[in-house]
């Protein structure tokens, strides 16, 4: 049938996907749209819908919301233990966990157990199972990072005295924070709690933070989108690639702790440290993301997205106009739950 | 008369540059092309030179030469004194600079400039008139940084005391070297011999290079080529960008300095010079570089170009098969001679 066509045909199907293979059968190229009618067909929802996308009060929203994601000038330019950046935080058992709120009982084995090694981490509990019953019993406060204006990777534990990265946008002030990279294999952000990982977190908190704040402090603020826009020139994408930006980091950085006036030692530890991980730059980019991300929340009318993030369980959004509301929209299959 | 033409032509024009006028006044592409008939006209000539190319001997040679480059493993073993890494400028007044040579008298006034700054700073003058006279005298002997498995960028200038890179192809012991990066501003490499200047090469001599060679001695042999090559996926070129590079070098180098026993003063200017010079790295990718080509030198019959460099009056190309020779095949517009 091929040679009824004049020339190859390209095809999107919106629908059935049987349409698609009778095109196909005849030579030409298709490509299928998942395609569903808006608010599962009810046309006047839909049409309400469409209204209040396009309506002038929003639209105008979100060119406010979007225009001050664009001004926002992300520096780092501290680090703190979580209790001294997030107020809250100080003489609570609170702990801050990755994507919307979730009950201990729901959420998946990776968190609890990053959870788990944050309360050893703290002294809040002697043993495993001592962490569990009072976690259990609602001894320790859960809340999302988000609710603090902070951000971590994959389970995004932080806790009371853990160090922050502390990054401000230098357009309105607002503080941003995030955790440290532990490197890779074993680490806490998978849900790791044995002793050799928080044997590292205690050396993150006693050598690498007091380090890290000194030449932080040398080099005053330290404006992050130019370093990371250089880096997305050199191949990362600032997530999963981070060698670039790292390597940039460190030029800056090395320089300011050699001057810090820190015995050698330490700074051999701490250069190791950051030179033999790739990923260290990541916390840092999540933390300038979650600033310019913030400075386009609460403008009223907004449909602008400010927040998507998962629990491992669930994925929430939260919309500029709707303030610290979040939405759920997918419930992804479950991860194993701690073994017990 | 566009009309007249079915479809866009492209048209490649070898000859007289107004045949291609008349198509681009049709509406034609035309891309023209700078040819002329090779050995001038001579048909014979040209035959046997065709014949040459194609013989089988040299077909054979130039196989086996590229695979040598090909094999070639450049790491980076040692930095070491000019007179140490290349014994034949011990005890010497023997100044080493770009491209193939030339005579004091017909040197451009930027390669000029850097002999005096070389003698300046190896003692053999008092003044920029005494070395000016020396060296007239003939009581300095120069010569091109090739004759000795040595590169430098621009006037490429190395004396006796300067430190070098000492780079060895691993693949057959053979070891090159390079002069160390400047920075930008008033430079050696560009003629400049003022106090500053001078100042910043005893500087390198004197804390920068022992440095580095302890770095280097900890560090252990250090393959280029990865390295290169990864800086190559990030942007750099390894010629004018080296950002990459030189991060990538930092983190290896900075590690094993601060183990380096060196005092931390030392390594606080050791380790700013390099993080403030994103082109750091520039000379030691000219020593890998060199010792990739020089793997594939003397190879009898082979017309592989294993060196192309220029002194600011010549260029002149080596081929493997011809060892030693130097063709000097363009003579450029001369820059200006030093002021007298």
């Amino acid at each position: 049938m091929s040679q009824l066509f004049s020339q190859s045909l390209k095809v999107v199907n919106a629908g059935l996907n049987s349409f698609a293979a009778n095109v196909q059968q005849a030579g030409g190229t298709v490509q299928p749209l998942n395609w569903q009618p808006p608010v599962q067909g009810d046309v006047a929802a839909g049409l309400d819908l469409a209204q209040l996308l396009r309506h002038p009060l929003v639209e105008r929203a979100n060119q406010q919301a979007f225009q001050r994601y664009l001004d926002a000038q992300p520096a780092l330019v501290d680090v703190l233990p979580a209790s001294e950046a997030i107020p809250a935080m100080a003489g609570r058992k609170l702990i801050l966990h990755a994507g919307p709120p979730i009950a201990w009982g729901e959420m998946c084995g990776p968190v609890q157990g990053a959870i788990i090694g944050a309360m050893l981490f703290e002294g809040w509990a002697e043993s495993h199972e001592a962490a569990l019953r009072l976690v259990r019993d609602g001894a320790v406060e859960l809340q999302p990072c988000h609710h603090y204006h902070a951000v971590g990777p994959m389970a995004g534990i932080i806790s009371p005295s853990m160090p922050l990265w502390v990054v401000e946008n230098q357009a309105n002030g607002q503080r941003s924070f995030s955790n440290m990279n532990e490197g890779l294999g074993k680490v806490l952000r998978f849900g790791a709690n044995s002793p050799e990982v928080l044997q590292r977190l205690h050396w993150m908190r006693q050598e690498l933070a007091p380090a890290l704040r000194a030449g932080v402090r040398i080099l005053g603020p330290l404006e992050l989108k130019p370093l990371m826009a250089q880096a997305l020139h050199m191949g990362d994408e600032v997530h999963n690639r981070n060698a670039a930006a790292t390597g940039l980091l460190l030029k800056r950085l090395v320089p300011a702790l050699l001057s810090s006036g820190l015995p050698l030692d330490q700074l051999q530890r701490v250069c190791a440290f950051m030179a033999n991980n790739d990923h260290f730059f990541l916390n840092l980019s999540m933390a300038a993301c979650k600033a310019m991300m913030d400075a386009a929340a609460n403008v009223p009318f907004s449909s602008m997205v400010t927040v998507m993030a998962r629990n491992g369980v669930n994925f929430g959004i939260r919309l500029s106009g709707t303030g610290d509301t979040w939405f759920q929209i997918w419930v992804t299959a479950r991860l194993p739950k701690l073994r017990e």
